[in-house]
């Protein structure tokens, strides 16, 4: 399309998303939470359809030579419409976060002031091929009172085109503007550019959800604020004063639980003084279990299995069964191999040490840093934060789980009887 | 200078910055404190010398033919030094922001989950003539344990350079990295550029504090988070049911207590069923203080020396002795008047009616909203939150006052005693 004809197809877009963002800030709780629930009560009156439309995106993406993952990621069959259905009806059980008086004070003069939050506004969401993030997403920015402008990967446009009109007829059941949340009816890559860098006076947030280099684009084109989700190179540090049954577990399901997650571990750091106790064990709990291990020249004298590691490891995110490990000397030298190769997401420090455990939790400067525990954690709802739009690497705004409370600002509100500034 | 001569002026003042940050970042709150109570005594101990480098910066400003409100914000006296000083002892006694616990939570599988405000790390303040900012700024920026790089206007620079010796005296004092506060040495205006888009490894924040021209080139140009500081276009409304006596004294307040902050009054409305009986002596008031008055046909009538306001009025931020005036027709005209004119800074309803207080406060999308009280209380000070930074008019991160808290992040610490994700 020429950028005339992307102008005259979203700026309207762009206005009536304002226009529903106005009428969504004031619905309240019980209106937002009736469009929810009739949204997932259709996404299960509508499976057949949503299903039909899904398998011509999958057969399109096959005749395209689209990787297996990344069919897998595109696929939906019964049991993922309903995970949607359930999870919005989750999103629709969570506290409303809007209109929460979120501090409160009175001044010697008497003004009493509060603190009070608001939505952000238009919330525009750039994603790839999961069709079930059309469902997550504008579920989240529905509850949290901001209106959604979805512009999901051309491999999934049949099937979000499916699942959103289930979305709509939520909205519609409960009175509310369909347009509270649209979807791009385009798969022009120049849309995500408009976007990004036109849309300023209609768009107050981009949520971008995808791979490293969509966020990188985003990032370096975006003309508003994002909230990005970059990669989550984490790690587990095994300490001298590891238990070495709770080291050997916790590395174990970090890795292996799930590996394509962000919170997975990429890089395991053993104290170089527990190497003759803890190294062996879990190096080979690794490798059996099918994990491919890439380590320094210590980890390599563990088991011929293991391979080396070059520098490229140490910043690799595989989200696959792999795992680099190295030997280092002691907490402050995980610490300072972190700082310098993480990606700032989640680590995990093991040990019974509390003087170690608490360096390492002051000291390493991720969203999530965990004691004794599984990075596979780094979850919102493992948190108990509900849903969540994805895990944020900013330091600005949100930072962790992005569920409905970070989707959100505030405003202060100021009752006086008459005061004047002196 | 050559691009390349700013990159190597640049890069190193970004490595420092870095590596001051982290020591920052834990320094404890009596350390930071012991430096700004130090570099306090020196602005005072360096009065005359930072006197003489001012003066030769407003001869240098009046040999450029500055205008007068220019020179004015250029210039120092001692009083402003005493004030400066004062601001930063302020700021020490301030409650230290790092490492409180926002909040805590225990989870069903016992994981104990903690959010903790950390500091942003390195902040970018790009300002203009006002050389106190160097002062403010620097002091903020070290109490919320971040390090900044301060970029003032070319006017400024001589003064400015007087008062970031002070803030270096202390730093050393404390035995903190001088790091902490560094003032780029060069007023060439590549370095802001270079500041905007050449840094985005070392400044994590970017604080424009100036006119409407420089926000806006910073908001076109940054790719790094920005904390915008847009203008004050402030409205009182007079609804009917408004106590004529707190009116007037409302009106004359938020408007002529002082005209050139952002929370001075730009915009008066008057509800048409008290024009009759509040309309004229609230214009008399203003016009009599000396107040230019801009008004449509109703406001023109009350009196002949009210000129005619033009469309381009309603938008308008004066920051001078002038208001423009209007008649509306009740409380949902006045909140669609500030929806369509206002910068989303602050507005306050006059009212008796707790009914229209409330829709007024609830509707009015802006930073602050207040109910019978002056708009010129939109300060930090004011709201009891210490000294600010500028008041925010993003929805994004930090709205409203900015001051020591809302100069940092978090991160979760969660701590466990060997939990693995099922």
């Amino acid at each position: 399309m020429k950028i005339e004809q992307i102008c005259e197809l979203m700026a309207p877009i762009g206005r009536d998303a304002v226009a529903a963002a106005e009428v969504l800030a004031r619905a309240d709780a019980s209106r937002k939470n009736a469009a929810l629930r009739a949204a997932a009560a259709a996404l299960r009156a509508r499976q057949a359809e949503i299903l039909a439309a899904n398998a011509r995106a999958v057969r399109a993406g096959e005749a395209a030579g689209l990787s297996g993952a990344m069919l897998d990621r595109l696929r939906l069959d019964p049991s993922r419409i309903e995970a949607m259905a359930a999870g919005v009806e989750q999103v629709a059980a969570l506290p409303d976060p809007i209109g929460t008086v979120l501090a409160e004070w009175v001044r010697p003069n008497g003004l009493r002031i509060q603190r009070v939050r608001v939505p952000l506004g238009v919330i525009g969401i750039i994603y790839e091929s999961r069709p079930n993030v059309t469902c997550d997403a504008g579920a989240l920015c529905l509850k949290s009172g901001n209106a959604a402008i979805l512009r999901g990967g051309s491999e999934s446009h049949h099937s979000s085109t499916a699942i959103h009109a289930s979305l709509v007829h939520g909205l519609c059941a409960a009175d509310l503007p369909g347009a509270c949340i649209q979807l791009v009816p385009t798969t022009d890559r120049a849309a995500v550019g408009y976007m990004l860098s036109g849309m300023t006076d209609s768009i107050d947030v981009i949520v971008p959800r995808g791979g490293k280099s969509l966020v990188a684009r985003v990032q370096q084109e975006a003309r508003v604020p994002v909230i990005g989700h970059l990669e989550g190179n984490c790690h587990v540090y095994v300490d001298r004063a590891a238990d070495l049954g709770m080291a050997r577990a916790i590395v174990l399901n970090a890795k292996l639980r799930r590996t394509g997650i962000c919170g997975a571990a990429e890089t395991l750091l053993v104290d170089e003084d527990c190497v003759a106790t803890h190294l062996a064990p879990i190096v080979r709990d690794l490798l059996d279990a099918g994990c491919e291990v890439r380590g320094d020249a210590t980890v390599q004298a563990v088991d011929a299995r293991v391979r080396p590691a070059t520098e490229d490891d140490w910043y690799t995110e595989y989200l696959d069964a792999v795992i680099s490990a190295k030997v280092v000397t002691g907490v402050d030298a995980a610490i300072a191999h972190i700082a310098k190769y993480g990606s700032a997401h989640t680590e995990s420090i093991v040990t019974d040490d509390p003087v170690a455990a608490e360096r390492f939790l002051a000291r390493v400067d991720s969203a999530i840093v965990l004691h004794n525990a599984s990075t596979q954690f780094a979850d919102g709802g493992e948190f108990g934060m509900g849903a969540e739009i994805g895990i944020s690497t900013d330091r600005f705004h949100a930072r962790g789980p992005v569920g409905v409370e970070q989707l959100t600002s505030y405003k202060y509100v100021v009752r006086g009887r008459g005061q004047l500034r002196p």
